[in-house]
């Protein structure tokens, strides 16, 4: 029998929702950065993400600065579809030694981060690990966003321009720690222009955009040497590092003065575009690209 | 400096949660079995649960049966605040051994158990933990109740009879993974009695009463000799076993005819009544009860 370890985690999940029902809430089900439900005009963001020590932080980091990430992941893939926080419950699953006071910072480092974004703490759990477990924070969360907003990974047009905000790669540095979760930018673009699809780039760009354009059933061409690079990384490192949490979309509307205007110290930059040929490399070959299967 | 293993978990959510900031969309904080939050007259009840094997489950049991399980806890939690399942979120955290057969045959348990009793999965993520780590599936849920039938642990009224639905105690034996969330019960009664307080039964009569009746600021007076016992199960095994996951509520309302009508096949026992007099002992003595602290 094959385990989930050979099978690969987007298979699992692929497998796992391939018959689930759905009901006429469901505006958009598995699959994208959100669930979005309800019914009206202001339909819920629902959205559940987990940070697990030695994978997402280091077990020596301050819990303070963990905090802020869990809960700005969330954020984010509010922001992608949208959308604000409304909402978040918190699920600590430790093993026994760890500190009240590790806790207590932790949970300092997501009020932080919600105070300056929104949304607020209504309950959680803590859950027992067996000792010497890696510590596992789950955040789940609800968010709202005006029907009239909702933007999915699924409807890039060809011909549309891909955008992509802030500086990708080295994220590792720290700020995969301390990122803004681009929750203002998000609503100013969604309600201003005909945002096609977005998403925000969790796995880096190399695996993200093909999930996009695989999505919108589209093909793509990426200008590599437009990619905008955080300090001292190279075009390899932002294709792949991960952890960006900028936004990734797609419009063809001439967004690039008016945001130059609204945003003038977050860079935007058009990367590429959409094309109506499916295409799997990016431009300029790139022979090893996951193309997030 | 004090871990969370000698602090305990009461303690720290407590000590977690004492500054939290809220919002005007929160109706029923952090403390009861569900948060509850919207505006409007049909609200959203938010809910996260997990299940950890060796705690909550066993290594060898039947997946199909953790699925039902991890589902139905949420479930029966909604049906504690008066309401109705919506739309669950699914994390699953598993070390890389796991089978894709087990992952598959739990979902399978989780949507039978959904498509009895309401709700679909909309969501959710796979995480991986280190070789041999005990599985943990997380539920995150939204429900929804009608604000006028909202039913919390605290608004308990001296005078009034306590209730139990069920049978208690024994769980062990195979409940605990095949249990019946009490959603129908719970609406009904909400629906067409005045229902002052509400929880359900998870970590056994003596801790879980104790809280409701702590929140509601009573004391109450508790007949042993009444208590509802799975066959062959003691007083103190009644008292104390948990995962009941049955309803305790007080009313003043007489909802015993009608209920014998309604639901004939589902023992319903009053059990005690809330007092004016703050009490923290059994009646007839029960000197280790633990208050849930």
């Amino acid at each position: 029998m094959k385990t989930i370890g050979e099978f690969g985690e987007d298979h699992l999940i692929a497998a796992l929702c391939r018959d689930l029902p759905s009901s006429d809430q469901v505006v958009v089900g598995p699959g994208d950065d959100c669930a979005v439900v309800g019914t009206g005009d202001l339909l819920s963001l629902l959205k559940t993400d987990a940070v697990v020590e030695g994978i997402h932080f280091l077990k020596d980091e301050a819990p303070n600065r963990v905090g802020w990430k869990a809960i700005a992941r969330v954020l984010s893939d509010f922001a992608a579809m949208g959308g604000r926080p409304n909402e978040l419950l918190i699920t600590l699953a430790l093993s026994p030694e760890v500190t009240v006071t590790w806790a207590n910072e932790l949970y300092q480092g997501m009020t932080r981060c919600l105070k300056k974004h929104g949304g607020v703490i209504v309950g959680g759990e803590t859950t027992s690990l067996p000792k010497g477990s890696p510590a596992m924070i789950s955040i789940a969360g609800r968010g709202s966003v005006k029907r009239s907003q909702v933007v999915t990974r699924s409807g890039g047009q060809p011909g549309d321009s891909i955008y992509v905000t802030g500086a990708l790669g080295g994220s590792i540095q720290g700020k995969h720690l301390d990122f803004t979760p681009r929750i203002e930018e998000a609503n100013w673009l969604t309600q201003h222009f005909a945002i096609h699809a977005m998403m925000d780039l969790s796995d880096g760009l190399a695996k993200d955009l093909p999930r996009l354009v695989k999505m919108s059933q589209c093909g793509f061409r990426l200008d590599q040497k437009s990619l905008p690079l955080s300090v001292g990384v190279s075009i390899e490192q932002a294709l792949n590092d991960g952890e960006d949490y900028e936004l990734l979309f797609t419009t063809s509307d001439d967004i690039e003065g008016p945001w130059e205007t609204t945003f003038p110290n977050v860079p935007l930059t058009k990367i590429g575009e959409l094309t109506r040929e499916k295409s799997d490399q990016l431009e300029g070959g790139w022979d090893h690209f996951d193309r997030g299967e």
